[in-house]
């Protein structure tokens, strides 16, 4: 069975010593995050998760969800207790509102949390997870009656909520869509269709299901112009809060999934379900991107998450498994055989994943401070600063951590053997867990493409512009030490590549857009590398530092030794992306459509 | 639900004009296979696969296989009748000899049939597959007598066979074997101990099984080198040929797995079953390296299989599926959306599953064509040459093959979106059963050190210098056609990646043995893009003379788009692979194994 412990240690060294965290002490939130405060959540969620959650992934995953003739969906066996014991401890509410009842801290430590919590149980985090989409969207443009009334009991934990975007036949291209929201005289409107896909659409967990769902009004464009966002409760809520009658809103089944077992994935009938308009009329993509930006980066967290554990479990059974014969010569002369860590093949694949665990930490609680100092920082410039950095880098993290979390959960089951292949072990769980990270909230390539499309562009180029700024100051700054020399020209190198590839693309995709859409996802893999390599860099800076100064020398000797893994194995892979920037189109266009 | 085409015409076009068979004609098996038997294999073969076997794919994930209380296995529903006709057909005797009831056909036409099975099929074929390794063990050190006995009613398919390597601490390291094999006064012995992994162990298809089965004579040495292979069948079997009475051997439970449920993957006990030694005493791991070397062949080839069937249903869903609209302007002026197809990001992924596949079709027909030169070249030197070149590649068609269907499979599944992810389209089963091809026969891993370790020192390098010798004649020749040029000038910058990378092997790693190890899997990338590459050129350089000809231009046309594709995008990977060979261990072995 496998086990799981969370990276405590390393997580304070990103927040404490790569971060720095305590210098936001004046914003609201930092200042209640003090260090005892902030160690003892890290604590306390790696006992949390450790104990109660991560018994619970593998029976989750063999039991799946079930569904009983009255449409009820009945979680796997121990997920409701865990969850009354998880929102009674607050989990849920770490950097909820604290006018709706949350804790108000920020939501770099929440992240640094939810990584452990998906790494435990990945399907279950999922039920919390979409809560905080859904209560971000309505914090963002529901109206006060609908903040009052619906976000206390989520922020609490004791509702939940859901996306429904995707219906059968549109999924990225959501203008197709046919639910349709009738108006009511009572100023409500009434929503008709089916949705699917929908996570965490009916479950047992929690006493109400807040339902965001797109929907067209009658007369609106049919076109992503025409959609609006619609409050759907599963039990309609009185003026009081307290719950009033079932809508007519019904799981029609539960999808049969590759994984996330313990999620229900459930087919959503709406049959004149009673919903309210949220936001605008008509802005209700607007108000889903809004959703859909914070679970992009809660979709990378877990291909990061299920990273880790996956590697921890590898690492583990490459100490104890004894298989042949180091090359350099008998390690284990009592044992009748060597283990398998002393293969350099071994090492390779657990030292590539290692490598982009850790880089993947610092880059993922690096991209929650953005998101607090997009809201937070004093000065307006600070904000837009953060707000353009994360927004470029939201898609390379979803998609980015998203394929290399299901690449080294493979690695980390090929470390197995056949044994990896074989349920009881539970690396084949990961796989099939890690897959579908790289296809919901947008597939990767949708990612790739609202890089280059949008992101890219945005506001002139501004957002790259600021990232490139801050890698060539880094780059510089690290040339002047012997200690980092090398790995600073190593993402030098990197670095010269991305604005070669960034040039090129500039240049091309002008005259013609398919250029871009072919450059889309090399390019992605290149940017996530070199924002890879400036978070690792920053990290060897501070770990040569903390071991000339005599500090804690293990662990930042391991932090060098990773490193330069990194620079080393990983970083140079930019030549290969950027040649195949560059090579534009024609390649991937030449072939007719019914010729493939 | 998936569907499948075998392609006839792209195996056609490497049999007949790239490998020209037709110029073997002399040799026993090539003179009966003229031009219109080998279209009605392909052609009949095709049928059969497609209509027969492949409807049995999807309904096999489900169903599984089934084992009741006697230990009885039963295949799952269609599997026996498929199986009947299969045999009835004769598909299972293609090349075996035909002095034990087989066609004696060459082992190129029936791997082109292989390929076809596998797609179709993939846990089906694993039964005949095995079937096939195990005729070739006892073809290669069986006794007169046992070949008599055992051989005719195998390659009739009547019976079919099994290897038993793996024990639950053994699977690389079969040193450590447990299984005892006791001399019985009558010349047999007693078998005792437990195998695990053991695919098509037991089941319903055929009258007996015949296992192939390592285990250590007391008195044998503790190592490798006290391993014997015996002859345990399901079934005891008279002088006759009739079945005798039931040995002691069963089935103790199915393994529960990722994927190919259509296949029962056994843990067999053995409590004193009747064997018979095969071959000679404490020779028996050189035995079964015989019979799997052709297995680690057919392993490769499920890699090219999965990734074609996989391929195909992409293509047909990106040519369906309405969704978004195209970059450069809409393409399906009449539709709501326009079929993704249109999307380069899409075309990426399938243009790379293309690439390789057709070039991993050709790979593998030419290596199959070496095992009949292998045994057939009039001249000892072509023999040899043919040998060698197979022992080389064989490494690397097992590992990059699988790691690339299994590449290719997640990005056809990707194609689908979240379609991708649920059951019903049967994308996630060909991920599934992809996956356990990069394990089997020897994991990736142990392909790389087997290629860095032996294959590579073997005779002074003589079988890699034969290879280098052949594509710089390749590269040379395709230089001087403007139409082939840049092709061959791509090569020709791979080609010196993988010298360089060998030279930098040889010099390092004589000195430090993990210096192979930690370039081994990057430097059996670097060799499989060079011989794709080499095969891409063949390709390239016959399409283009074909076009010059006035020939059949749709086809050929498309077959240099293709080899465009892979020359632009898949080959100048080789440069990150010389990159990570040349880094050397350090980085890779620098923490301590208890650091991981």
């Amino acid at each position: 069975m496998p086990s799981y412990k969370a990276p405590v240690r390393d997580t304070r060294f990103v927040l404490e010593e790569v971060l720095d965290i305590g210098q936001y002490a004046a914003l609201p939130g930092f200042g209640e995050l003090t260090p005892e405060l902030m160690n003892s959540i890290l604590e306390e969620g790696a006992r949390f998760t450790e104990e109660v959650l991560q018994p619970l992934n593998q029976t989750g995953d063999r039991s799946g969800c079930t569904r009983d003739a009255n449409h009820a969906v009945t979680t796997p066996p121990g997920f409701k207790r865990a969850y009354h014991q998880f929102i009674e401890a607050g989990w849920g509410g770490l950097s909820g509102d604290p006018a709706y009842g949350g804790q108000g801290l920020p939501h770099v430590i929440s992240t640094a949390f939810e990584e452990y919590l998906i790494s435990a149980n990945m399907a279950f985090s999922m039920y919390p997870g979409l809560t905080l989409g859904a209560i971000a969207a309505i914090t963002a443009v529901g109206s006060d009656e609908q903040k009052a009334l619906y976000l206390p009991p989520m922020v609490a934990g004791r509702w939940t909520g859901t996306m429904n975007l995707t219906e059968a036949h549109c999924g990225t291209d959501l203008g197709l869509l046919r639910t349709r929201a009738e108006p009511a005289p009572d100023g409500s409107y009434r929503l008709t269709g089916t949705k699917i896909f929908i996570s965490a659409g009916e479950h047992d967990l929690s006493e109400n299901i807040i339902h965001l769902v797109l929907a067209r009004i009658p007369g609106s464009p049919e076109s992503v112009k025409g959609i609006s966002l619609f409050i759907v409760p599963k039990f309609l809520v009185n003026p009081d809060g307290s719950l009033g009658p079932r809508n007519a809103v019904t799981c029609g089944a539960l999808e049969e999934k590759m994984g996330i077992h313990g999620n229900a994935t459930c087919v959503m009938n709406y049959e004149g379900a009673t919903g309210f308009l949220v936001g605008e009329r008509d802005k209700g993509l607007r108000a889903m991107f809004i959703m859909m930006n914070a679970a992009r980066l809660g979709v990378g967290l877990q291909g990061l998450a299920i990273s880790e554990v996956a590697t921890q479990n590898a690492a583990n059974y490459a100490r104890d498994r004894l298989q042949g014969r180091a090359l350099g010569g008998v390690k284990n002369l009592q044992g009748p055989a060597d283990p398998i860590i002393v293969h350099p093949d071994v090492r390779r694949m657990l030292m590539t994943a290692r490598a982009f665990n850790e880089g993947a930490r610092a880059l993922a609680l690096w991209g929650a401070l953005q998101v607090d100092l997009a809201h937070l920082a004093p000065a307006p410039e600070a904000r837009q600063d953060a707000e353009d950095l994360i927004g470029l880098l939201t898609p390379v993290i979803k998609a980015y951590f998203t394929d290399q979390g299901y690449f080294n959960a493979t690695n980390a089951q090929q470390c197995f053997g056949g044994h990896g292949y074989v349920r009881d072990w539970g690396m084949e769980q990961f796989v099939r867990d890690a897959r579908i990270a790289m296809v919901y909230e947008g597939t990767n390539g949708v990612q790739a493409l609202d890089l280059v499309g949008r992101k890219l562009a945005a506001h002139g180029g501004r957002a790259l512009r600021l990232f490139l700024r801050e890698v060539t100051t880094a780059v510089e700054n690290a040339r002047k030490t012997p200690a980092t020399a090398e790995a600073a020209e190593t993402l030098g190198c990197a670095l010269a590549d991305l604005q070669g590839a960034t040039g090129w693309l500039m240049r091309s995709a002008l005259t013609r857009p398919e250029q871009a859409g072919a450059a889309s996802t090399p390019y992605l893999y290149l940017l996530a590398l070199v924002a890879l390599g400036h978070v690792w860099l920053r990290m060897l800076v501070v770990a040569e530092r903390k071991l000339a100064e005599g500090g804690e020398s293990a662990f930042h000797a391991n932090k060098r030794i990773t490193a330069h893994y990194f620079f080393r194995h990983a970083l140079p892979e930019t030549a290969v992306h950027r040649a195949r920037v560059e090579v534009g189109a024609d390649p991937v266009m030449a072939l007719a459509a019914e010729d493939f």
